[in-house]
């Protein structure tokens, strides 16, 4: 080793001793006689004390030192006259009597602080720079003991680490795939995997009985802050079970890594239908850190002559507790965020309970002060609160209160960060209807079995067909996902058929794994979490980019190494492929 | 669960309570009135006992069974008459009360056994019935057991795992990328890297200190056995570190694994010269597990007139010990071997050294008994040895040779595959000449850094550099390389320049590392181990194949599931390319 400790160990036991270090000048003060330098590693920080006064070589080199520079130096441990608390380091310092520059450094585009001055784009094109800063460092580290844990965690329970392969078979179902030529087969190409959902599948065919992965996957989607074009999942599958053995399994891995990882001890997750969570929340993926919950109102306001409320399908509130001083302009300024385009209401209704006792709403002139008692009533409203109404047709207007909830959750401080709520949604919908398409699309894939007592709906109604499939959601992220599979080869091939597939494009697709399913299939279920989201939510970040060492931009550039590029001709010829443009 | 217990866990200690198991049916015996079963799972074998006289119901369902059912049996542990002492559950056996049959099976087109019947072919398509075999499934409960144990003893080292990107961007150096076309980005392309050493140096660059990660790369070449187009590595940077602490960390590591994997205790591994190997062994990778190194005989054999060896730039042989009873016809089929296009020999001279003490040699006519003696002196062969002599130009003899030399010890039983042999091999050449292109390539990559002292010789004997490149051996298998790195800005300049690259082009491929190396970059190196075949030498096994779940065949299809294959026109006009067909 170049070095005999790092930046981040030495500390009052090591008096007197001499030791080397290495690692990048975070910064230098020059008092005249005395130079201090800060030195960095990965490990901390290491304060060098410089008598330039006496050693004239020492003053030249210290001289030239910059910020960022890669120096190795020697010398004798010291108590420091003025110790540091706050770092471990913090009650010595470094006698230097050798300094060696081993590289030198340019001024850093951007500042390497924890609060950096730095742009995104500019840090984006210079990540190696910004990955030396503490807060994203942090990141990657915590992703890597996350992992470790989760492995730790499966492989206690006999969980088998299989890896699958990354060229696999494009199929139109679901997202776009990105494809990859292939030179020996030409005109033929291979697909890189969305998740490995068959080959999973297949293991257990092959009586693996317990399977995971923490595996790349791959969508080519257009970017969102939380979307990559590649992305990590940690796949798990079970043979012999039910849905409560996965629920309890992956609830415990989740509660082993918030202990281990974060020290939080979480209580049992709670559980809740597919369909309350659309009723209540208007989501399959609820933030339930607060309350607020949907209130219906449609018996409660229907009748009195507004014909905005008597016209919809369903009028449904909020409580927006301790809101009723909201001004007017307030009012108006949350109404226009909520006219936007991506949530699109036409107008919203308010009544506030004054503190006064008094009742005040946007529509007095269709209902009186007793009409008011009685929404006051269905919200549960007390003097202080502010009551927000939607309406219009059930599905559009739960999705546009749910916007509003938890934009109000978010102005009220319940959201927040250090505080998780986990929880279970159960019994998805088999199917949704998908209206560009005009036909139903798997809600979870092609693969998730219906519940026994619904399957005769198929036929009648598909779109109440519940499925054996799951969510795990925390803080209103979903950040797992799975099902119990259908393991019978009629039952899949019924499945396609609802999803509208020829027989024998079915079998042209997925004919191995019903082929599969007829050698000996046991049940079995699985699910696979977002291992960038669930980093994201460890680390406390909205955007899963700062867990990913080189992360995409929305275009799905790496602006660093500045790909996608053009490839040689000579390249596109031996892959029998040209452009179109 | 479905199951109370696995088939492989119940033992006298559970007489008599009732349980559950679940699994397939591996054979079935009806003695008349009793039906013993078999039923497997991953775990192990448990012999069922069907009383089929008293209980009709049973009876029916028993029948019913063929291999490979999935059933789930309900049940009493008895003690057995007739103990197994082989098996683990040998001595117990249930008394069924109840059976279900979970799922039918068609009959297996192979039988699902240690020795299958099944041909390659077969197995491939039918990849998920071979995967239920002990022996492959065993190789992947190794490989899993292997990761595990390389996270364990790396992570206990303060190594991070840091996932670096699979789209990345296609450089000509090197073996042919894959590449991915951009939708986003019409008429540009990712590439699938070949090994994420350019993002692994970033990292050294940002201070990640000690990187590494288990990862999938990809090449796109034609495939041999210990090919695939897709492959795993252990791939593993660290920074402010010389190359005696790499080889130490990393032969702490094989160490480690051969200790807690196999339970074997290897000694410290010795150390050779490229130089040294490619002399004595005629390759960059011997199998020390046997001696019969070369010996060089251009001072004994020369200038006795027997133009052949006299007109060589190189005599060299091996002393095969014990074979002087070779007989003639064994000699020539060996010979014939040698002279297969693929080693390509004209003729091979041999001495025997005679029991009796003669010597008798095909070369009879120009060498006398004297001069036989000063061979076998040379060879320091003894009475019973058989000396193989060839010539000719010294790199392609050397070639040669190594091939006879291994295809001798295998003859001879000296590679037992339970014998395990590591080798380091040092001090690489930095640059090795290629004749196709007329130019020098970087043997190791173009990051590996030459040996300071040899740097003066860039200009004036490019081919004498050595590199700061180092191999690891076992049993003549190269499983891992690795090198120094060059952290100067100038010196990759320098080095891209050697290999051919214009300044433009070096900056366009490689710009974003030349840069990163001006901010400050620490002296680093590394290494990668060639993970399928690390394991596939922990399961004593010749191919890579049967550690991987579902591998490619020769043509890089897998058959199984039918890949690469066409793609939809819809989906290329989408990404903007053609087939050129």
């Amino acid at each position: 080793m170049l070095r005999t400790h790092t930046c981040g160990e030495l500390n009052i036991s090591h008096l007197g001793e001499t030791v080397t270090l290495c690692g990048w000048v975070q910064k230098s003060r020059d008092l005249g006689g005395t130079t201090f330098i800060d030195v960095r590693d990965r490990y901390g920080l290491t304060q060098l004390v410089l008598n330039t006064d006496t050693d004239a070589a020492l003053r030249e080199t210290g001289r030239g030192l910059g910020r960022e520079f890669v120096i190795k130096v020697t010398g004798k441990v010291l108590e420091r006259s003025n110790k540091n608390p706050k770092m471990p380091t913090g009650e010595i310092e470094i006698g230097v009597s050798e300094i060696e520059i081993l590289n030198a450094a340019k001024i850093p585009p951007f500042m390497i602080e924890d609060e950096t001055d730095g742009g995104e784009e500019l840090r984006a094109k210079y990540r190696y720079l910004d990955l030396r800063r503490n807060p994203i460092r942090n990141n990657l580290m915590l992703r890597h003991k996350m992992a470790q844990e989760v492995r730790k965690y499966l492989d206690g329970r006999y969980f088998i680490e299989v890896e699958t392969p990354v060229l696999i078979k494009s199929t139109p179902e679901g997202a776009r795939d990105f494809v990859v030529p292939s030179r020996m087969n030409p005109g033929e190409f291979y697909a890189l995997p969305q998740s490995p959902q068959t080959f999973k599948q297949l293991l257990m065919v092959s009586g693996f009985d317990r399977y995971f992965q923490i595996v790349k996957c791959f969508r080519d989607e257009d970017l969102r802050a939380d979307r990559q074009p590649e992305f990590t999942q940690i796949d798990c599958e079970m043979a012999f079970i039910t849905q409560e053995d996965i629920l309890n399994i992956f609830e415990g891995m989740t509660r082993h890594l918030f202990k281990t990882v974060k020290g939080i001890d979480l209580q049992n997750f709670p559980r809740m239908q597919y369909a309350d969570a659309m009723r209540l929340y208007g989501s399959d993926k609820p933030d339930i850190r607060f309350g607020m919950e949907f209130v219906e109102l449609n018996d409660v306001v229907q009748g009195k002559g507004f014909s905005i409320f008597d016209n919809a399908e369903l009028v449904v509130g909020i409580n927006a507790k301790g809101c009723a001083d909201y001004t007017r302009k307030q009012i108006d300024e949350l109404t226009e965020w909520l006219k936007r385009p991506q949530i699109g209401i036409t107008g919203m209704i308010y009544c506030r309970y004054n503190t006064d006792g008094t009742l005040k709403s946007s529509v007095d002139k269709f209902y009186t002060e007793d009409d008011l008692t009685n929404w006051a009533a269905a919200f549960e409203a007390g003097p202080g609160d502010l009551m927000l109404v939607l309406a219009g047709t059930a599905d559009k207007v739960r999705k546009q209160l749910n916007e509003l909830r938890l934009e109000m959750g978010t102005r009220l401080g319940l959201r927040d960060k250090n505080t998780f709520a986990p929880l279970w949604v159960l019994d998805f919908p088999l199917l949704e209807w998908d209206e560009e398409t005009g036909r139903y699309h798997a809600m979870h894939h092609p693969f998730t079995s219906p519940k026994p007592e619904d399957i005769a709906m198929l036929d009648t109604a598909p779109g109440e067909v519940r499925a054996n499939a799951y969510d795990l959601v925390i803080n209103g992220t979903e950040i797992g996902g799975g099902s119990i599979r259908i393991h019978d080869r009629g039952l899949q091939a019924l499945m396609f058929k609802h999803l509208g597939f020829s027989p024998e494009e079915a079998q042209k697709q997925f004919g191995f794994l019903m082929d599969a399913f007829e050698y000996g299939a046991p049940p079995h279920g699985g699910i696979a979490f977002g291992f960038d989201r669930l980093c994201s939510i460890f680390a406390g970040l909205d955007s899963i980019r700062d867990v990913i060492a080189f992360p995409k931009n929305n275009s799905g550039r790496d602006v660093m190494i500045d790909t996608p590029s053009t490839i040689a001709e000579a390249q596109m010829n031996e892959l029998k492929i040209k452009t179109t443009l």
